[in-house]
């Protein structure tokens, strides 16, 4: 084995959802040659009508499962995946593949697949494509990936498999899928060809894992409430979680473990502009992180509840605190923050965890801690603001409440812990939007949060 | 009992350290006819190589107590008083008074008076001096504040004899002291006469309690650290409670519980500048609460640890929380505030809660919940940013971290509960001093706190 570094790349659904998409990618493995591990999604959507290939299979299974004929929506998924060997002249006949994958669906002369087998045929023989293409090896995740009889991802086994047959030349392995114990196809959740690429990447030691889409990375915030909001350059694994956590729509949790564990960086690029450096994902210690912006990341939820504790001299009483967690815990309430004052404690929490058990709770706590007074406020939205640069430039956290104040924008609740990497502002629920703008202009000009004070 | 208003007036050792002061107090109680009932200390320090009388008593109780003579000792104390008397042109012979005073220290025929009766002498004489220079009534405080066999204030009886015995006429009562249940007298904590006073007003349902001291009411700040701070205008009781628990000198909070409970409001006076309106002290919703200032007062403590706990995923524990806390009860140690991210939670406690116990917390710590890691940080300040009107102005939690960055002092940690009535910041002890100035000169212009924003 060559110590040559290896860059693994996936590609999702929309990189690969036409022959002219599959060229971007091509070119793109092609400019560099420690591209040498390609994970591929299904084709996904050409346009806004359009449908994915992922979709149309499950429909497959759906009707075989009820004894329906599924002849015309199968013909829909052959045509298209032969449509785009031929587009890109490839000398590909997917007939037989195709004869198969439709038997099986229907469980002629097959034991019976599940659902799993039916969808994950769209990473197969995109995957075929793509080796094809490329004139690499097509490795078959089934023979790679595998599950535990629980269900869960078997790491070991699949990490030394992967080591095996993958050593040495390029290969194209279809994410999405694996299989179980027992020899049948089981999937990821759905979009987990990501896990798929993330897997590979740990199993090879691999340089740095891209994950090319149709994004140019992460953005500092949600491009719906701020839009044209740019993306993020860097940003550690533990911002990542934060963000992830407060709302932001990320990669998949299972999706960064392996990769994190291992220190690999993840890059997210945009397929579609390969010239942007998109976003790239680093360990907190690894130098790339060392280049430090004033914020990170903006993200935040709505539809918090929280339970407003008044008691004289409730800080003499020790226990109180632990009490008022106690009864929370007897009904597996799980809270956010718990901020106080001196006579006054709150606790925040998802109002999802609360909304049926508010009563008994209300009553439990009187109980509990006899408390002068409780009171109830739901609509608090919780904003975070992430940045790993908090801890050295003193006066981030007045520019962004700063920012709610000029907006005339009641800050309900502020928590800023010892991590010194992130703040927590609660908000009225109506303002959230509002909220996430005033910051996101108090700190992003012209293309990149600002480096240094 | 007619319904004139009461006001009752406090006035404290330095305010009737001499004939002279005296004389302005007796103006100040001349000036409004609703000033009717007089609480008096003891003659305190005429300049600062004077002795306070009741640091004479003590002694002479002290020597006799180990049978030595105390001649010398009390005739200072007895000359000071009728030298007093004398200055006012007073007709009070105090000889009689005095020889028996001796007597009961020196211990002759009567039953063992306590150090409490000693020391309580010095209110006794400059009362019946107070009432002989304004004409009233002098009322024996052993014969209206009373304590319980456990040596609590009995509230009821107190109120109901002070209602009874001080109807009607004006009178003066002697402060500092009260008589047990065996007819023996026991006095309050040092500066207890705060507490005499503010029953006093309790029970009559007085418009007001004023207590007339050295300075100008309560300073937005330690004039120590800012010297030349301004003093407040209205603060709320609540807001009182909270800078006193932050470090402030205030008033003792058993001088309070009594007018508060009664929603009477305090105003703390400056004997030496009558035309000062110094601090009024109100209930939340008293009409004058409603003059909303930027910000009330700043407080702060400094030797607080911090214990860091990180884990990822902690959010998804369950009861996390409570163990952790469970952990410090169990240990009997009251903590302040418990800010978290989402992999990381700290408590915040004072280190003297903690320092005996701290390395057997940990161990304890790291079994409860089983933390990727934990960490300790000593000498940490807290400061507190205490305003009513932080509700209604949002930026002053920006205006005041926005200050400490101007000053480069790094934030460690920020908590402002949903109480919005304070702001709670963290920082290295050695800033303390220099994070209260940052903030005062941030709010204090030209002689008050902005009004608006």
């Amino acid at each position: 084995m060559s110590n040559q570094p290896i860059i693994v790349c996936k590609f999702g659904g929309s990189s690969l959802a036409s022959a002219s998409q599959i060229r971007k990618a091509e070119s793109i493995i092609n400019a560099n040659p420690n591209r040498r591990y390609v994970i591929n999604s299904a084709p996904g959507k050409r346009d806004g009508g359009d449908q994915k290939i992922t979709d149309l299979l499950y429909l497959c299974h759906e009707h075989a499962s009820r004894g329906l004929p599924f002849e015309e929506v199968f013909s829909v998924i052959a045509s298209r995946f032969q449509g785009i060997a031929d587009e890109l002249e490839l000398q590909l006949d997917l007939s037989a593949e195709l004869s198969a994958i439709k038997a099986t669906i229907a469980g002629h002369g097959q034991t019976g697949q599940p659902a799993d087998y039916a969808a994950s045929r769209g990473e197969y023989l995109n995957g075929k494509i793509m080796a094809a293409l490329l004139g690499w090896r097509f490795i078959d995740a089934a023979g790679v990936i595998f599950f535990n009889a629980k269900g869960d991802l078997d790491n070991q086994r699949s990490y030394d498999a992967l080591a095996e047959k993958l050593a040495g030349q390029p290969a194209v392995i279809p994410g999405f899928y694996g299989s179980n114990p027992d020899g049948r196809i089981k999937t990821f959740s759905r979009g987990g060809s990501d896990i798929t690429g993330s897997i590979v990447a740990r199993a090879l030691h691999a340089e740095s894992y891209e994950n090319w889409t149709d994004v140019p990375g992460l953005f500092i915030t949600d491009p719906r409430v701020v839009p044209g909001a740019y993306s993020i350059e860097i940003i550690t694994y533990q911002e990542l979680r934060e963000l992830s956590y407060s709302g932001a729509a990320v990669l998949h949790e299972d999706a960064v473990f392996p990769v994190r564990e291992a220190g690999i960086p993840v890059r997210i690029r945009d397929t579609n502009n390969p010239e942007h450096p998109g976003t790239v994902i680093v360990p907190r210690h690894h130098p790339e992180a060392k280049k430090s912006y004033l914020i990170t990341g903006i993200a935040g939820r709505k539809d918090f509840t929280v339970i407003q504790i008044e008691k004289p001299m409730m800080n003499k009483e020790i226990g109180f605190g632990r009490r008022v967690l106690q009864v929370l815990e007897d009904h597996e309430v799980s809270f956010e923050h718990m901020p106080s004052g001196i006579d006054t404690l709150s606790v925040v929490m998802a109002a999802s965890q609360i909304s049926n058990k508010l009563d008994v709770i209300l009553q439990e706590l009187a109980i509990a801690v006899q408390p002068e007074s409780i009171s109830v406020t739901d609509k608090m939205a919780l904003l975070t603001v992430v940045g790993r640069g908090m801890a050295h430039y003193p006066g981030l956290a007045a520019r962004a409440l700063a920012a709610l104040g000029q907006q005339n924008i009641n800050v309900r609740m502020i928590d800023s812990g010892c991590s010194q990497m992130n703040l927590i502002v609660g908000v009225d629920v109506e303002r959230f939007e509002d909220a996430v703008r005033a910051i996101y202009a108090a700190f992003v000009h012209d293309g990149e949060t600002m480096h240094g004070y």
